[in-house]
């Protein structure tokens, strides 16, 4: 984290030394581009298969819940089986071939055997002509339906005539996938990174989710935290909603948390507040892009599962954390959104903005003053900088002043941070000096 | 209502239908027009002629208070009875004359019959000198004295030598009346709308008031509200205080108000908080006047009866609605205040923010979620929009998503509308739609 | 005061009477001339030889606490004996002498007499490299060492040898010194006014704040205040701790408060804030330094006394009030600042604002309006100013609209004055005028 001016606490200190890489961005990309050819949707082999790759990395559970199963206001739906998909001409050629792209069916599409005039077929085809040499991504979930993507391009080089359609999926009683993986800190209050699963191959939206906090999860494996940390890997909204329904008495412990997707591009960042909008992390967050290309935006109840976590029975505290923001980016839910997409630095300095917001979180605590009547001797105690203009020394009594001042429980140290305008570092190591000079406890 | 961008809910829309019409603006001009030739004072028969006109289109009541009655920390005043008014030359020709403009007596003048030489007698008249074509309008209330107001023009070309002075008034024991006109609603929370009365020949001030409210409460007869609106004729001041006196059981009621005034010029609009300076009707107004020509300021304990409903006893949120501010326009308090600077145009302009206001009143009330936890399964319901760039559909389930997120009894639907950035009437159908597909109850 | 627009209030106006005088900048100046030569530390004869000057002119109680007494977390210090101090060259002529400049000797520098070579000499002498021409000012309490300050091009030009060096110090039980004056009011809710008295021939810092506290105090006598004003005179740090521990039970009664220091230089005006931020003197002082050159700042735990009497335990709503800020003129801390720097004209001006502030203070009072329901007849009262357009009447009206408007107890004199945008001398003349009226009591 060199050469980074991100705050970062004493915690965050020995996190960032344990948490951080020179091959980071290396080897999150190398996970996400293991992950990307997989054909994933909300059910089905694929999110397993991902779960499996990503279980190399880190000890993650896989949860499945029956199709059928009541979860909150909705129905664990059928699980999808893909096979196979094409569209054969006349002469018997794949003219669209799910074996070279599986974005070209439907995702989630009911079988289909059949042959059909191209006028018939075009009902089904999905394309953009705005952006004709792309494949489109297109889902139809909840309302059956069968279908195939391609590139504008390729749909007008069709002859006229029949074709064969063939679609070999199957929709059947299975189970949907998600998986969850818990670093157990010294207290239960949680931070939760919740990623999407359910897309297939899409590179930054989300194998860069997936790959970024697993190598998180993967590192974070024995460094001793304060939170307890939640990585969910579920399909989006009824992945979520799954899993809300599933583990409702524990909502309560989940103080933080971030969505992540999309943290691969080269774009700047984006992070969208939560519905109260000025939670813990929200200012967290707020803090470390400040210095950044980033786009700080106001909570609504689109995007992605933070608009499960932010609903009114639960107003759990998680923002969503992203580059370039969704639906904004011309390769977003298109076959642009590959490999070439993303790139190992965009991916490092995410996962070094997601450390250090773990590190904000880490030094999110509050101090009593044990001598809250004027200020104590410093210097008796040896604590007050040497006569004479020693910049450092002057930083140092300046923290020491305005820790003191501060703690009174209102103030958080990332709060005297703020309001001194100090490294949140600084304000970590004072209140740990403070606390062995016996002049702090813990609020 | 067409080409009009200003929000209205669901009731709005029927209230629009109802209140609406195509020669509102012709219809509240004649009706102001009828009015304006009536020599109004605080008390008097004027009132009571003005109020036995606009008894021909709404159900006004009328009260009558006895001179001599205390009201709160005031007493009733004499009536004042005016039968006419001149100023004579040595020729026995009328150079001012009360019967050619109403204006020229002082209003509440003392009576006066006497000859006066012309440096005594312009002791008491009144001019512009910087408007030397105008006839003032000026009031001796509370202070007995006669007077007459004149162009400077007319008071410049009199000759010198003794003019015959006659003011045929008479302050005698008699009533203050006031109107009043109630429309029920569904409970006991009341809007209030109020107009001054006690202005003689003055075409914005507030014929156009009087004129206005009074279509409205016509056109709101047989429609169903949520609030009970009550309609208040009353001269200035001492109307107010006499209406507060005899009705402080019931001024609890009043949530929300406007003092109607000077609602018929070209000008822009001014909207002059409550004392509060948030109150939902300060919201509303704001949000209303954001898109068109308005100045909206800050309360200040001046201007019309809004200063006595925002009195510290009562701190009722009452604001005042005008067009160009009182004392702000050239033609304020003069005989240029006439029926040549009201417009159909702006009275129709100023009737439809009012109908807007109302429509959103009724639309501030609050939802409670009944699927809170994480967003119910719209598409089950049909009430999820359809595959692809349907911006409509966007927009709606936007609308149903911002709704189901933020109703839990904190926000109102104009609250929402102004989070979410919506239109009213959008929230307010999405409610509606949600509330019949069972998602949604009121709080 | 005249050609001054600072807000001041009736009591204001009666208060710059008496405390005001063509001669204040110079008595003031004089004042501080005379104290300036004077070799005070924190603790020794210096602060006593001082405040028996001071006390000419005001009845300062002189308090002593014996070395080694516990105050708060600090412990009383020595008492600091200097008797001469000098560095004689081989010649035996004085380089550096006391006699000449007392910031010559490191303040509170242990005794020595030796002979040291230059090299060895210089590791103990302080100089300005920046500012070559200029003595610095340097202490060292709390930890013994020995030392002297002198100007760059005087340490240049010595040459090498021998030096004879001399401090003739003492370092023994005594006491520290502090003083203490209370003007009574008629309410126990104090005003403080704080000043440090330990530092040698400074001036700006602080025979400026002294100087001028001392004739605030002279002329106040005998002028009858609602609050109290206590006038503290103090070492820094250890001086105010050890007020504080003496008087921890009266703390409470502190509700506003000012240290004053540097308040004679030609820069513009420092206000910083107290802890809290929006304390009234906060607000007051905002108010006052409005229209003038000034900077007004945030509170940091660093500075002169606020420090400890805004600690947690406190919170006590003590501002810094300046002329240019500590630490940011050149002369701060150096020989530079003498009685050259400080100018009559400065310190008069300086005084006013504080007489202003004292004005302020004492208007910071509530009335309840008596008569709140509508508006009182104020016309019946002869309260209301004439028909016309008398501006200065017209003001007379707002005012009185204005403060029965606010008078429900939770506005202030100085808040309405604020709301209103009116002067605060006009709020506090007309609620007079409303409570001889017996339209208002005081809250």
């Amino acid at each position: 984290m060199s050469g980074d001016a991100a705050p970062q606490g004493l915690a965050g200190a020995s996190l960032t030394a344990a948490l951080d890489s020179p091959s980071i961005g290396q080897d999150i990309y190398a996970l996400a581009a293991e992950i990307y050819p997989i054909c994933r949707s909300i059910t089905g082999q694929g999110v397993r298969d991902t779960l499996t790759i990503l279980q190399k990395h880190a000890p993650i559970v896989q949860h499945e819940a029956l199709s059928g199963t009541k979860v909150l206001d909705w129905t664990v739906p059928k699980e999808w089986v893909i096979r196979d998909a094409y569209i054969k001409n006349a002469a018997g050629e794949r003219v669209v071939d799910f074996r070279k792209h599986n974005l070209h069916v439907l995702n989630y599409s009911a079988p289909i055997h059949a042959k059909l005039a191209l006028a018939e077929l075009k009902k089904n085809i999905f394309t953009l002509p705005e952006q004709p040499d792309l494949i489109p991504y297109r889902t139809s979930y909840y309302a059956e339906s069968w279908g195939f993507c391609m590139s504008q391009n390729a749909l007008d080089a069709l002859a006229d005539g029949e074709y064969e359609v063939c679609v070999d999926s199957e929709l059947k009683d299975g189970s949907l996938t998600y998986g969850e993986l818990i670093h157990r800190g010294d207290t239960d209050e949680e931070v939760l990174f919740s990623v999407h699963t359910c897309h297939p191959s899409l590179a930054n939206d989300n194998c860069s989710g997936m790959a970024l906090i697993t190598h998180l999860a993967k590192r974070m494996a024995g460094v001793k935290t304060r939170h307890t940390y939640r990585f969910l890997y579920a399909p989006g909204t009824i992945g979520a909603i799954t899993w809300l329904a599933r583990n409702e008495a524990l909502t309560p412990r989940i103080k933080h948390g971030l969505v992540v997707s999309c943290v691969g591009d080269p774009g700047g960042f984006t992070y969208k507040r939560t519905r109260r909008g000025d939670a813990a992390i929200d200012r967290i967050m707020a803090r470390l892009l400040a210095q950044r290309r980033a786009n700080v935006i106001a909570f609504f109840p689109y995007g992605y599962d933070e608009r499960q976590y932010n609903a009114p029975a639960y107003k759990l505290d998680v923002g969503l954390f992203q580059r370039s923001q969704f639906a904004t980016f011309p390769e977003y839910h298109t076959s642009a959104d590959n490999l070439d997409f993303i790139t190992p630095e965009a991916l490092a300095e995410s996962y070094r903005v997601l450390v250090a917001a773990i590190a904000a979180l880490e030094t999110d605590r509050r101090y009593i003053n044990l001598a809250p009547k004027g200020e104590p001797q410093l210097g008796r105690r040896g604590l007050y900088g040497a006569i004479g203009g020693d910049k450092e020394a002057y930083a140092k009594n300046m923290a020491m002043l305005w820790v003191l001042n501060l703690s009174d429980g209102d103030y958080s140290l990332p709060d005297i941070a703020e309001r001194a305008k100090l490294p949140l570092e600084t304000v970590e190591q004072t209140a740990t000096l403070l606390e062995q000079a016996g002049l702090l406890k813990p609020a």
